[in-house]
């Protein structure tokens, strides 16, 4: 039996390498060669134990690399092809997939995710990918893996906000938090057509490449109140669409007091803890407020259209990786990541 | 100066009787000549003093009767004719208006809503209505007073609550609390093709008249619990749209526990106190949940489209009247109505 | 080699019944014993060659059974259960299909239409499903046949001809030709909301039919001008929808001269020939207009909830039944229904 | 009584410039002194007797400039304030404009189009604009006249054409014409995410400035075929949606013909004579293909968001304004416009 190194998560506290063994195709699966990986911030939630998964798993759900063998039901690929797999891999047939639902596939919430969740992930030399036909997307010669690194999650959630939101053109957008998330939902929020893009954070790196990707106005919340800003800036009209990229209370809330009657609170957070709702700002409940939740959209058409975007140049998120490790080296990369060291935003893993 | 009565906001605790001038018509006003009236649950609110208004204030938001003036910018109206008036009066010519927030009119939250709030209500002889080319509608000969007394705030309101929900057919929805609106949201949801509806409510006899309008399935939270009957019932899928019509923390939370991953919080209550997010219910974050709040839609289109449904006898609501007044006796009918005695459910005051 | 009886199309002018093997069972494919199936109109243009396929194909696209047989990928599926599988099998894998494109899977035009059409379809004691993850829905015991067997096509097409025009509450509608289709969009209008709907046929028993489904005016267009009714109808307005569900010049014209402007003609019928706009009721292309047209919606979740719709009893199509056959004499329901005798609207085939 | 300038269209083939007195204003008028306006085609197409319009009225629809006089349910607003008002000038209170298709105010098609159509327009010192708080949008000061000139038409209308396409971020977009709208369509294909632009046109000279404005690829339809070369860039998939922008046949149909099912073709063009729908391109009404037109959006909110694009600098349309005449040269103006010379887009028109 052959074997592979893999990153699994033993115990909290806890993500090593080890030998496992490269998994065996079934008749709707490819197998997937990586060549490049990295690592979310979920994946050190996963590592701290605040996001349970079973030990032994192997984590992470970004993979890009080349196709090693496909089941006997997959058609219309090669072996040897370069291809991304976002980190949501639907199967496409169930009822929430043919309703749209893909991230929500098999009808139990976040069913779609299963890369590190609820099946092995890609931080690996070998990653299973189930459902192929849905998942498996050509990466086109002229990009290179990093260039397309951030498609399978970061770039596809960030967007996602700003399309949830139904940002329009001429819309005032506050994004708070400017992590990898929160700068692609900028990015997404001038990709929509925003005219008026509020970026909030605390690092002055990450807004400056906030600034780079779409940002109209900056705010460093340790040295200015964003709803002051934000409402003084709209005359006190506040922002048509407010998206939440951190999962806080604090941030939560403050897009519920910069957004407009009538506005949108677009949310890709993960929570923990207690989540309230502050009436005052939500009109007790008669502000027309919408406030839609997003879990990364995926499968192939997703990944195909992310890859459009990057192959015609209209956001460049290369800055968003700043260190690279190989896969041997993993656990060093988690503990940078984990501990947000040396202006670390995003890593890249080869093999 | 000519005088009328109004039911007049003196203090918490104190709605009465008063002489009022009748009101003077500006360019772009009517003054209305009441013919049936009634009482809303918001007014009990702001008799009790739970919701704030000017001292002096006329009470009332769902008006029918005749117009008795129009100002001289006001066309296509006579004398003497039969029309209704939203309880919100948009102007139709502000940003949010124009942006099809009529219920924000202005700007500010709940902006739309006038009568008995911002201006003077229509619990009163005459009413003043603002901006009358955007809220006058004529009422069809062969509808009387009672079945369109309801157009103005109940069912507009309710329907809006199927509405936002995006209910389609074939959809499972749950509608808590079967007071007026959550009765005017059961039968919204059978009117956009809901195949499967839980009404959940403790009183049998608002159950009743539920199953009438379009619930398939009657759930007394007191002698059952609605988030086991409808996740048996849906066989662990939940509904696809849950409509809270009452404004507690208890209705929202059921709302969340009984909806599918990627549904939909339809909210029309109107929340006090606090009201918090349960994280389980809501996967974090990461549910594709969608929270949509919305304030009774206005202006004289939506009320011609009511008039429609009304006039097409898809939907009898005269059920909902249950008790009559006149204007006299107004202080009687809010001590009935506040203390929901003798199982009223809406009362008709004329003058 | 087992063999079973499949109605072949030979040439045109020829469907015959035919003994063919069993097909075989692939991976992802399931084999449905034929209990009820029944003739399309789509079927009688295959017959007369005004829609060309291949000598050879069995034809029809509505089937009702039992599982014989699934292949080895298929999973949460018993033998002998008894479904239903939509006209439309999506792959539900494929670009367009994870876009929601189901009918067009594949990408090319009308590619989800696979049964009698690509593939053999179910006019015969057995079909192959493709897919069979995405398109077997299980029928509940309750329903029978008959009263299912709409679902496959005729509902879910007329039903999406009133999705698609996006009917809302209190719309006017209007809806040319009532045959089972027809009657079926007719139904959908009214599940929709719809509150005043205007049913155009020549026949006075499909206008009687219309009525029980939710027509409120039926015009016969040999004794009055469907365009000068509408209009006087709706005051000079004309109709929010209108529904083509023919396919000829007349309807389509007529139906954007009862239209108003910003309004949607939502197009089921399959037009042949020269398809002109009428520039005038067009408004020169300055109406904001929209005309959208729908391909039969399927895939087992489409299933799922018009099987909902059915056991609710919102809406009985039992009527839309009216003769019964034998597979052995399906060359005679085929002249029945080719030349549109004894009132037919929709035959049951039993093998 | 004052007199003032205007362009008056006298016959078919002559618009001259006349005395006429300056309007008087009613109370929910105001009086606009011009101080940059515009020629539109539509202007030709009256100057040609192409589109009748009453002898005596006064053309134009662009108005630049600041306020004379307000009526006496006018607020909110300053005499000398400097205001842009769109092309379309809606009520805002009829049912048309309150159900959101303000473009067909009073419910007759194109009725919000009112300044140089159904009232005299602004090719001149002054023009009246109705319901004047529906439509006044004061200029940020920062804002020439000439950097906002293109918004009460052409922006607002190209624009339109990708707002009604619905394009998403990573689409597929084809513009059919690059004259001023076609240019503005590119640009707004741009604005919403589309990341593939095919621009067509037989001008290099506009083809160039398509690029400068989002095209991805250009196409002179004199020397390449569009549609080969579009299907032959989209894999044979063809575009998500396809954009006509000048009201022709040939247009029209091409845009049929690179669009892939499900696609939507949003139309701009008025056509005149008679328009085909090509069966083939067309799927015979079974493609899931939508037609989408658009009237010009206007309305102060409108209006506001438009120049906050402007502001932003998402958008640089001054290469779009090639020529400048003073309002007394406007017989010029309209022979060199009419006649297309000097590689003319639009002109500035300054009394």
């Amino acid at each position: 039996m052959k074997t592979m190194k893999a990153a699994v998560f033993v115990r909290p506290g806890k993500i090593e390498l080890q030998e496992k063994p490269i998994p065996t195709v079934g008749p709707t699966d490819a197998l997937i060669k990586i060549s490049t990986t990295t690592i979310c911030g979920t994946d050190v939630h996963i590592l701290k134990g605040e996001y349970p998964v079973r030990p032994g798993l192997t984590i992470g759900h970004e993979p890009v690399g080349t196709i090693a063998a496909v089941g006997s039901a997959v058609t219309g690929y090669e072996l040897g092809q370069r291809v991304i797999v976002g980190a949501i891999t639907p199967c496409g047939q169930c009822s929430p997939c043919l309703d749209s639902q893909h991230s929500q596939c098999g009808g139990h919430a976040m069913g779609g995710w299963k890369f590190g969740n609820s099946i092995d992930g890609c931080q690996a030399e070998y990653v299973l990918v189930p459902n192929a036909m849905a998942n498996l997307t050509p990466i086109p010669s002229i990009l290179t893996d990093e260039q397309v690194l951030m498609c399978p999650d970061i770039m596809s959630t960030g967007f996602s906000g700003a399309e949830s939101g139904h940002i329009r053109i001429g819309d005032s957008v506050a994004v708070f938090a400017q992590g990898p998330i929160g700068l692609c939902a900028t990015a997404g929020a001038k990709l929509k057509g925003a005219s008026e893009i509020f970026a909030i954070d605390s690092i002055n790196g990450r807004l400056e490449i906030s600034k780079a990707l779409g940002a109209t106005k900056t705010i460093n919340f340790k040295t200015e109140d964003p709803i002051k800003v934000i409402m003084d800036a709209t005359h006190g009209r506040g922002v048509d669409v407010a998206i939440e990229a951190l999962g806080t209370q604090s941030t939560f809330e403050s897009c519920l007091r910069v957004l407009r009657p009538g506005g949108t609170l677009s949310s890709l957070g993960v929570y923990s803890g207690k989540l309230t709702l502050p009436l005052d700002a939500f009109a007790a409940g008669l502000g027309d407020h919408k406030i839609v939740t997003t879990l990364c959209p995926g499968g192939k058409e997703r990944m195909r259209r992310l890859l459009n975007v990057v192959a015609a140049g209209s956001v460049d998120l290369k800055p968003l990786v700043t260190h690279r490790f190989k896969l041997d080296d993993i656990e060093k990369a988690y503990d940078l990541f984990a501990n947000q060291r040396d202006g670390v935003l995003k890593v890249a893993i080869t093999p």
